[in-house]
């Protein structure tokens, strides 16, 4: 099925979570080579995509739409001019893989929903996405499910640790280092990154000190 | 496909990492019916479970055996017995469903693994358990991969938050609380605990005290 990607990204001071672990300038480029394993996961299913970018930014892969405005309006902005099924994917799932996001395409229901873990929501797809919108932020699973509801749109919710888990938070890194296949893993490894196994739990340290 | 489940289960003194939120008879109680909601997935899919238990435990839906060592002695001493597929799976998963099980035991690789969310593994699935042993505990995830190297076994790893995400810290009962559908996120509610949202974050309080 054909299908065009939405993707949200943020160029400048992106990931201030990860600032324990990762300077500014780490960040932005972590952060763009994240964005660049889930435009490849999106690429690979044969499809397009479209960053919604919160400043100037250059991308070889993906249409660049700058929007100033929050993360809610510019989506809001763009679906209702979709002619096609959208896939609003965040740029901090670079576990994704094209098998991954095929479960989501494939979804015979009116839309399919991956939540994020803590209750938000990673992936969207729509195939109606004209009338559809978005209201991320705090509990946006259980909002995106009543939005659905109100729209009488069928939905499936599916059930992937590599979709629900985005890097947010130094604790995330340690998927990505163990399940990760794509340019974010290796750029960790690259900076200095490892796991390791002390007293039963794995950590990742970063030039031999503990940050996980 | 006909297989039989182990499951390992602690009665006594179970879920220490969650004493801040729980009582230890409140423990007790908790992963009794988190492993009640595990056993009826199991038993949903068509096949029996065996019960490793550290100490004396009634069950009305599954044989006990009584193992006083370690995880992996018991797990290890069971497998050589098995002449039929064998299912090994945490009694910490609560939001564990006979659809997601599916997805494990209809694998067409020799064997098929869901790890769990740092480094360790909730699932494994063996077709021919005779010789297969594990070993877990600290980053058993890697390892169970290479003991199915070293015995030349197809591995098929699954992707399932639902599966990944096992209950031991304060911060896991979030995702029980929004994506269970058994009796364990039910007796939380029943128990006082409830979800909110501040600061655009899903948050768990009891009986109106935040506890995540």
């Amino acid at each position: 099925m054909y299908f065009h990607a939405l993707i949200p990204f943020k160029p400048v001071n992106p990931k201030t979570r990860l600032s324990s672990v990762l300077s500014q300038e780490e960040r932005e480029e972590f952060a763009r080579i994240m964005l660049e394993d889930v435009i490849l996961a999106v690429r690979r299913t044969g499809c397009s995509a479209t960053l919604l970018c919160t400043s100037k930014y250059e991308c070889r892969d993906a249409l660049v739409a700058i929007r100033k405005e929050g993360l809610n309006e510019a989506i809001n902005w763009a679906l209702p001019q979709f002619h096609c099924p959208a896939l609003i994917i965040m740029s901090d799932l670079p576990m994704v893989t094209p098998g991954s996001l095929q479960r989501v395409i494939s979804t015979k229901a009116d839309m399919a929903i991956v939540p994020g873990l803590g209750g938000g929501t990673n992936v969207i797809f729509v195939k109606k996405p004209e009338k559809f919108h978005v209201e991320y932020y705090g509990f946006s699973f259980r909002r995106h499910l009543q939005i659905a509801e109100e729209l009488e749109l069928t939905v499936e919710i599916i059930d992937s640790m590599r979709m629900s888990t985005d890097v947010d938070e130094p604790a995330d890194l340690v998927e990505l280092m163990i399940h990760g296949h794509g340019n974010a893993r290796e750029w960790l490894y690259e900076h200095g990154f490892s796991l390791s196994v002390e007293d039963g739990r794995v950590k990742v340290h970063r030039d031999g000190k503990e940050v996980v």
